[in-house]
């Protein structure tokens, strides 16, 4: 694979125009009745069409047997080896919510959680108390200081917030405190490098004041800490492939990670929005993500029977996309998320690529059994890109 | 991928013989009338019943989405990484003329073009100037003197030319001259490490120097530096896979990238021509490449119809080099030249590999499309030298 330096020589910018589709979570499992997946089974007539002017295919966020993450997944998306670029959760959290993050600060994601009196985990969200409950919780949090350094406590949505560190030296190299099960004690902050072992006495310091805050909060009387992680050092995505780019997306991790990689963001309250949003900013850009958020919600509630609506109702405002006639457009998801396995999955993910140049193949019906037959074969999904920008024209020449 | 070092390892002599044909630029585009690419519209009844016995699959040179130039491309054929080993413009050109290149030597490839009173670029090609002119021109060139180290212009063709710096401590990595379009001046060159500057002078010197003694001959009134370089140090091809090693062209860059791998050159006038040449040659050696340039030229010219003919052409020549039974039969492109681009492209090119062992699928007729369902799928095309190797049975087992 050609490497990142040799894609940013090769790019040039020009007038043509990329949308990228991202139906999160879109590849599924046969439902036992049928043997059809979610997006098999949903009728999709416009993504049937594009497909039949397009190449289709498979792809794999990382390598096969990998079930990825949202992170990883949409930086392979993106066009960056999700191996050599990692974006930490309490980072993704922090951009999501448009926190102004610095170079130095460490952020971890938080969720409000409940304890009995032997300090063990009965309930790891808290009964997913509401916001306006949390967002006064967070800011009494707020009020802790700590020994040397500035604390940031922010609300996110229901029991999750994020906690960002201030101040010089800190490290990221961190265990979470969630002990990912219930019936368990949070587990203590622990660092190895000197950097670590000084944000790991911060984390830990933070997380007994925060105790006696939350002493009398029930159910949100204790919080658990993940991904401890600093803003990456990575190339942006505007310049490595000469795009203006613009995310439109509903939900904060979402738009995180595209503003991680230097896009810039537009929130959205529906997919409805989301179509409106790209046709107003349609001349103002090269390139759009646009990403679908309730794909994978179904998914991951095992409830295979929405998933296909929704993938129905994408389907059905397909022509407000189409209809702006992009030179490049694709349709994929981050990963799979079937309904049989309610959660993520390692299978590759229904893919196509429109342009005039794309030389098409035989598929006829976006789903995965047809797109096991494409042009496309199976991908990794690190190439997208490359190809997106290949059938926009906007690649040179490599090598003489 | 297993690397070269490993493949010299498991390589074996033997007395099978490969023969790959390389139509350059083979793949294409469907013809808007009839869906259509020109590999699909030719009639190529040997080719399809080679590919009916064959396995087939489509290759992209260096990753989906790259289009690669001859060099990368050619490279990756022969098995070379096409990332790690490159070879630069000059060194190509100085190859195919037969310039004995020596280790320290710096090659570079020059055009004569047009420059107006302000010294602006009119015409990067001098009105393609016949051979005859230039090659005076070239031996005026060929008299200037510069500053410690000896000088060589040599005419290749119309406006083509090349120029050698022999010297010691002579470094390569320098820019074009070329403004790449017309309306702008000439570039200085420019080196940042000090072997780089020592060579950015003299290159500056003579440009200096070539401008008075070009200043009469309009229309090549001034001259183009493209691709500084240097011999690459790359393993010898023969070395490598323990092959005696034959190539067939009529053009000097593929006579010259062959060359630059240690392969035995023949240069020929006509496609009839490389077939008795094979034929003449076929019990001196193991591997025989032969080169076809004009499905490329016709694919640059747009010229849909032409490149259709001569892949006609180079199949009704078929039998002459399957009826000397080769034990594996390579046919691909180097990359593909669709006319509908008018110039190379990303897209993957047909291929099939022709063996007793070689496992046929499905495949019985030879064009993009079928290839896309064949059994090789989508393959680098650094990967179709070990396939060949193995269908000759001349690879050991790797590991116990």
């Amino acid at each position: 694979m050609i490497n990142l330096e040799e894609i940013q020589k090769l790019s040039k910018s020009t007038p043509s125009k990329i949308v990228m589709l991202v139906l999160d979570g879109l590849g599924g499992l046969p439902h036992p009745d049928t043997g059809k997946t979610e997006l098999e089974t949903a009728n999709t007539p416009n993504m049937d069409k594009l497909a039949s002017q397009s190449i289709c295919g498979l792809s794999h966020p990382i390598s096969p047997g990998i079930t990825p993450g949202s992170g990883p997944a949409h930086l392979a998306l993106f066009g960056y080896d999700p191996i050599k670029y990692t974006i930490g959760r309490g980072v993704l959290e922090s951009l999501g919510i448009d926190f102004d993050l610095k170079k130095d600060d460490v952020a971890v994601r938080a969720n409000f959680c409940t304890v009995d009196s032997s300090g063990v985990v009965t309930d790891r969200r808290a009964g997913r108390i509401p916001t306006t409950e949390s967002s006064k919780l967070c800011e009494a949090l707020n009020e802790i200081k700590l020994s040397g350094v500035d604390l940031s406590v922010v609300s996110v949505s229901e029991h999750r917030f994020v906690v960002v560190f201030h101040g010089d030296g800190l490290g990221a190299g961190l265990n979470d405190t969630d002990p990912q099960q219930e019936g368990l004690a949070p587990l203590k902050v622990v660092g190895s490098l000197k950097e670590n072992k000084k944000t790991a006495a911060l984390a830990n310091e933070f997380v007994e004041k925060a105790k006696d805050v939350l002493s009398n909060s029930h159910p949100a009387n204790m919080l658990l800490l993940r991904g401890f992680s600093k803003l990456p050092d990575i190339p942006e995505f505007g310049e490595l492939f000469k795009l203006g780019s613009a995310a439109i997306a509903c939900y904060p991790m979402y738009l995180g990670l595209s503003k991680a990689v230097g896009m810039k963001t537009f929130k959205c309250i529906s997919v409805e929005d989301e179509l409106s949003t790209l046709d107003k900013l349609y001349e103002d850009y090269d390139f759009f993500y646009i990403h679908i958020k309730k794909t994978d919600t179904h998914g991951e509630d095992g409830s295979f029977g929405t998933k296909v609506k929704e993938i129905e109702k994408v389907d059905a405002l397909l022509p407000k996309l189409t209809g702006l006639k992009p030179d490049v457009i694709v349709i994929t998801g981050d990963h799979s998320t079937p309904a049989a396995l309610s959660g993520h999955s390692w299978h590759p993910i229904p893919l196509l690529i429109y342009s005039q140049w794309c030389r098409k193949d035989n598929v006829h019906s976006f789903g995965e059994t047809d797109c096991a037959s494409g042009s496309l074969g199976n991908l990794p999904a690190v190439e997208i890109m490359p190809l997106a920008m290949a059938n926009a024209l906007k690649l040179n020449k490599y090598g003489a």
